[in-house]
């Protein structure tokens, strides 16, 4: 993943890819809704939610991608959720699919949809369709076309996220674009968060699901604001082989590449939710190095990462080793304090904690301005073997308080 | 645990046993260091914090628990967490207690040591020692002496807490007296919780250590404030046997009766901590029946009180069902959705608010109504078994950030 240079392209950039967006009235004063179509039938890729109460839209893609695993399209709207809606939501996920399968000239089951929003509350159908049918008279494969798609799909996020890529395979380019959103309810195994990656690169679906599984693991599932998780999150590729260079297994040169490059894509998505985390002023990159197994290194870095302590202290600029060494404690992983290193950093530099069981002297005047950037880095060395793991989260700050107590009402 | 009538007596209550407090200088403008002291050779029994890191006192006690579960005296500091000390706290545990040892002619592996406050700073020996001498000096069994115990020890907590109840046993009087201190970094397994119950019962240390690990399994065990765990947490009984009352197995009425005695006592306790979590305004109470295990139980109550989204959301007194069925549904236990059942209660009366997987239709005035009372009661029926649990915990306001964001400088 080294000098990988990231864009921020659209996702209408890689070749066969069209988007709109619209404002269908969910959310008053603003778009709502977004098309992501594919010219082509494309392979796809889906991982969602493990919440075990799971959205309508969630069961629908989830459906319909047991039944073919190429799509033309995604339906996304802002403003409601669509979950806990019972039947009715499961119809209302159909019929959205339905309308846009007709007006796009497709088979339903080529029509991915997604929701986010409010619980507990039926989708207003007339809204929706409406502005279903919006969305499919205003297809283009323009930059803005994708840009308004990155607003539209929006909740509580104050800011459109993106990350693209452009790598040399065989002498010929293929292109990765991504948009996504997710700032409130994000913990590991994804929570709130819709992230949709269109390519060119030509691909077999079971190739892909599995890449796109695996890019999840180190990026997705590996962030954390707050511990929640949601019912309807979604993690989608579309692959329309557009470029005419063909992917293969991780295990040729090329199939690597391209691997690298979608997870690196999947990574600064990760990255950009993190940092615009419900009230969040910082983000938090925790390492643990050093430890026994993989999973050990990712439940340490986890416990970290989640601990209020820990997110307060780096909300108020405090280098309070003694919060971290106690998250990394009570964290389900083999942990030993007097083997373990810790140590923060920043732009403004770098400074170690603690080592051989006893905090060492640092001067906290200097720790107070590594903490006071935008981005701190919390490296752990756990000293127990060679697993490493990172994971990334926020301060929790009073605006996290004033966003949450009162979102519903 | 019906019917059970609590009190609030001071520790000095049950027979034999005396306490003091002092100003140490610790924590300027304020008691900060108190004794416990049993006139007897008293049964002993101890839980303390499962955190890989722990204090240098919770080593000590484990130690001397092991040499011998017969013990005479607590000292108690607050101010200072004497962990992450290294050897040097080590052995500073042992001089506070071999001083205590030496004025009240014990020996030092009677005395148990508790700390609680900053980690990782070397204890102030001088004014530690100093207090020690103090405390030796002015021990009583006045009601006095037990309340201001109850007040030295506490940290951020806003306001000492303290519980106890005289049962009658074969026609003779017995009782139990706590106090204890708590309030950030409480979940379950405890968290910089300090609790001591003094009894005049005759019990055997064996039958008092299972009987405080049952009880602390449904009390101490079972509270949440920020899911975060000390390094700290201890809880400790002494039972001087003066009440002249023999009190065997809980399989006998007699040990069945002061076993529940001595729980009431500890979920009072836990009550009480959870009330006065870090910047709490509510202590919520999450109740599952009908889960399919204890342990699912278990964790589904404690998924609910600990979930960030929740708490915001009991702070904005907003009836959001959604998010607690989603905390329910991301728990790491057997849950179904379209058979679980939601209600709140309050002093305000109660209200469902899911059933058949779908929100009931509710009013939310009259739910704001209930959410503004200060002890708010969620009732989860998962209607998967005959298991239940009730967790406590708070919810989580702007004063939790501002007293976390900069507790240590």
């Amino acid at each position: 993943m080294k000098n990988i240079e990231l864009g921020q392209e659209a996702i209408t950039w890689p070749k066969g890819f069209q988007a709109s967006a619209c404002a269908a009235g969910i959310k008053p004063g603003r778009d709502d809704m977004a098309l992501i179509y594919c010219t082509q039938s494309a392979s796809a890729a889906i991982v969602t939610t493990t919440n075990k109460v799971k959205a309508a839209p969630v069961t629908w893609d989830q459906e319909i991608y047991a039944m073919t695993p190429y799509k033309r399209a995604c339906v996304i709207n802002a403003g409601n959720a669509n979950a806990c809606t019972g039947e009715q939501g499961l119809e209302d996920a159909k019929k959205t699919a339905d309308l846009a399968a007709s007006l796009l000239e497709l088979s339903p089951d080529e029509v991915f949809v997604s929701s986010t929003g409010i619980i507990g509350v039926p989708l207003p159908m007339d809204l929706i369709l409406g502005g279903v049918e919006k969305l499919c008279r205003t297809l283009s494969d323009s930059n803005e076309a994708g840009d308004q798609a990155s607003q539209a799909i929006l909740t509580t996020d104050t800011k459109p996220k993106r990350a693209s890529i452009e790598i040399e395979i065989d002498g010929k380019p293929v292109r990765i674009a991504a948009m996504c959103k997710g700032s409130g309810m994000i913990r590991p195994n994804m929570a709130t968060m819709l992230a949709y990656t269109t390519t060119d690169a030509d691909i077999e679906p079971e190739l892909l699901q599995k890449m796109l599984a695996a890019a999840a693991r180190d990026s997705f599932n590996m962030i954390s604001v707050d511990g929640d998780m949601s019912t309807n999150d979604t993690a989608i590729v579309l692959a329309s082989g557009l470029s005419g260079v063909k992917v293969g297994s991780v295990t040729t040169p090329q199939g690597r590449a391209f691997y690298e490059a979608l997870k690196a894509v999947e990574v600064d998505l990760a990255k950009q939710i993190a940092s615009d985390g419900e009230g969040a002023t910082k983000r938090l990159e925790v390492t643990v190095n050093g430890a026994k197994t993989r999973e050990d290194a990712r439940v340490l870095s986890r416990s970290v990462v989640e601990s209020p302590l820990v997110k307060t202290a780096m909300f108020g600029e405090d280098a309070n080793w003694g919060r971290i060494l106690c998250a990394l404690g009570y964290a389900n992983a083999e942990f030993d304090p007097d083997r373990a290193k810790l140590a923060i950093s920043s732009e403004k530099g770098s400074m170690d904690l603690f080592k051989d069981g006893m905090p060492l002297g640092f001067s906290e005047e200097k720790a107070s301005e590594i903490l006071s950037e935008p981005v701190i880095v919390i490296d752990v060395d756990a000293g127990l073997g060679d697993e490493t793991a990172t994971c990334w989260g926020c301060d929790l700050s009073y605006d996290y308080v004033r966003i949450n107590g009162d979102y519903r009402t």
